[in-house]
């Protein structure tokens, strides 16, 4: 019934995919361990116990191909899931492209985004284990949102730190995640030691994801009925999110396609990883052959500019070690209005599986990405969001081969979520006040003395 | 396959219907004419020729029951429809009701609510005749979004006046709007003879929509190739909108349900009508027995306070008189956050429909509106825009009558759009900064003064 020339591929309710894909035993060789920060011996679930439930470390851990998810998960993420995959017929014409470019949907989700396919079973194991409170941070505030309406649904509190910068500029962020019932504070804030600390030293310090997490982090760690939650980066997270790839690789059977290129936007890599690994199944299974390409922004560009090296997740320096691809955990990205991509790190499955060299990347100026997105919103009728605008204008450079080819290649992109509440950025772009910014690489060189010898 | 107990009912594009209904001939009286407002006497097609193509005039006058959709029209709706049926299970639950609650959710749209039903036949009819500009006003931005959307499909120019108030403190529309390819002027502005001469008066003036559309149709009518478009009220913008009423009859016959009863939120009428005609076909023709039930906003009661009779459809007494429920046509609604609920008077086919006694009206105060809204977040995880919190507040009092009842009642709702970009709003509700207006009796009753005698 469903065909290629149908603008959306729906699957039914009872067609959702029960279980998260975990990548990870699949490997030709194994990820290296996270490391403990003071001992630098491989760290054990014991170290990640103050802040995580043991089922969630369970996961991260886990060599298990497969994981059932969870009857109360299903029946939230029957919410907006399955999510729509759409056939960009008007993008095509535009472009008159002989490629055939699909594109995930993620912007139907309560928050907007991917987000809540790994914030509502990470609320979920919390509650299950007796939590009755998440602390998270979050800077744009798409994270944030995301694990507000989570809590909301499993009757738990949720306290957030948001960046001040961000706290500032987004006011109708905080009224969202306050309608999900979230209680947010400006970062830095004087509920924790470290937000004192901060404003001590600077009372208009602008803040920072690093603060912010350390906040988070304080405010959760003594209390066993009160744990930390985090929205990218670990193994969890991106297994909680392949249910985006498993459903894709349906939509895709019911027209009879397989792409030649997968095109997604990185920044923790949770949207990237949820979207490629189950197509990374496939290839390594000899089912599929497609190129894997991760898109990053020029401002931050982890993987095309960073080195391969144990470093910290958060700029404090409070995390385990992990090995990723980083620019050093205190570099400050410039301020892109792709706030979800700036993060000087990159998930450590995906950097291990970026040097096992399974999948490529390359890293675009927001100015190009702006006209992605707005060449997509006048055919598509969508208005992404800036960090998915990423994944367009690498999606557009490819059907342009595509066309310079004479191919008729078959793309799949992520479109990770809507630009609703980032009309400020999309503003910008059209009063000619956005500018592309150089790669700072002395600032790199600096940040990168700095990550710690192991 | 689609059971009651699912979250979502959807239908594939090919089973999306493909006609508009008409619900006048199929009413046991017909609607009275609109009057020339200078003659008074009926008015004909010729009048309304300066502002509107002539293949919308003759679906305005038409007495046929059923229009086919255009094939172009089809293929963008199928951009986002059919839109979902979602069975409100969150809700029931923290409602403990017995009543099982629909909801017809227009969201989906690029614009974020109904108007595109309407927008992009109205570009598709007037790019056939030749028009190449288009020109609206809009207040809190929807059907501006909606119409520069459409515009861009066909590849035509868009001007909007937005009411100035609007304008300085809405920023994410104009930018919505401009992302779609839209041009956006606050009104009132110098670029109209009633612009100028507001401004003249009033440096100073906030606007309203009355000046918006003096500057729209001053602006459309000289020229053959610039057209104007209204964004509710007349007779085929609401059978545009029937699409949403068919779609659900569909959707609910998939899981063998009849509404008990309908609710629907009224500002100009176009969503209400949207939904609710096709199934006042079916309870004319005996084969269910819904009630039919609109909810207004207690400042702006057009329905349950003002009188039916000819008033100008604008403030400043352009339009034809219609014949229509009105509180007077310069009566300026206080400031509620429902901004397209904020008009003076109710669609002719509508009020004359309520004459007739075939549905029922009530009038909700927004602070009990804006709970709904909430509560319907927390439990659906859509956050409404300040309009269908009305539909939400009457549903909930009508769940909470069930339950009192003890009776399994079906009520289907329409939530004609996401409240993304009224965030500001709900922000107002929870600082407390929000409040009700007493219904300004002796205003409305000395605009009502001014309601011309025919």
């Amino acid at each position: 019934m469903t065909s290629r020339d149908d603008r959306k591929i729906l699957l039914s309710e009872s067609e959702m995919p029960t279980q998260w894909y975990n990548i990870v035993p699949d490997l030709p060789a194994p990820p290296p361990p996270a490391l403990h920060p003071g001992t630098k011996e491989p760290a054990g679930p014991a170290d990640f116990e103050p802040l995580f439930p043991m089922a969630l470390i369970m996961q991260e851990v886990s060599m298990d191909q497969y994981i059932d998810i969870p009857g109360e998960v299903l029946d939230v993420y029957r919410m907006w899931r399955p999510s729509p995959l759409y056939r960009a017929r008007g993008l095509e014409k535009a472009l008159d492209t002989p490629a055939r470019i699909y594109y995930k949907y993620e912007g139907v989700s309560p928050a907007g985004s991917h987000k809540p396919n790994t914030a509502v079973p990470q609320a979920y194991y919390n509650k299950a284990e007796g939590v009755t409170k998440l602390t998270t941070e979050t800077g744009a505030g798409q994270w944030g949102t995301a694990l507000a309406f989570a809590c909301a649904l499993f009757d738990m509190t949720c306290e957030i730190w948001q960046v001040r910068s961000s706290y500032d500029q987004k006011p109708y962020r905080k009224a969202m995640i306050e309608t999900f019932g979230g209680v947010i504070h400006p970062s830095p804030s004087d509920l924790t030691e470290a937000g004192r600390a901060i404003l001590q030293a600077n009372p208009a310090s602008p803040g920072s994801l690093g603060i912010a997490i350390s906040e988070a982090v304080e405010m959760a760690a003594p209390d066993p009925e009160v744990k930390y939650a985090l929205g990218s980066v670990l193994n969890h997270v991106l297994m909680h999110q392949t249910i985006i790839g498993e459903e894709a690789l349906l939509q895709l059977a019911k027209v009879d396609e397989t792409p030649d290129v997968l095109v997604g936007c990185t920044g923790g890599g949770s949207n990237f990883g949820g979207l490629a690994f189950p197509f990374m199944r496939e290839k390594m299974a000899g089912k599929m052959d497609p190129r894997v390409l991760a898109v990053e922004p020029a401002a931050c560009p982890s993987l095309t500019k960073g080195v391969y090296a144990y470093d910290f997740g958060d700029t404090a320096g409070m995390t385990p070690l992990m090995k990723m691809h980083t620019l050093g955990h205190d570099f400050v990205p410039d301020p892109i209005h792709a706030g979800g991509l700036r993060y000087h790190g990159l998930a450590p499955v995906i950097s291990h599986i970026y040097e096992l060299g399974m999948m490529d990347a390359i890293s675009i100026n927001q100015t190009e990405c702006f006209e992605a997105g707005v060449k997509f919103a006048r055919t598509e009728g969508i208005v992404p969001a800036p960090e998915p605008t990423h994944a367009l204008a690498g999606t557009i450079r490819q059907a342009l081969e595509a066309k310079e080819a004479g191919e008729e290649r078959v793309i799949l992109t992520a479109l990770c979520g809507h630009g609703h509440l980032d009309m400020a950025a999309y503003d910008r772009y059209f009063s000619g006040e956005m500018v592309d910014y150089d790669f700072p690489e002395e600032k790199v060189q600096d940040a990168m003395n700095r990550i710690p010898a192991v």
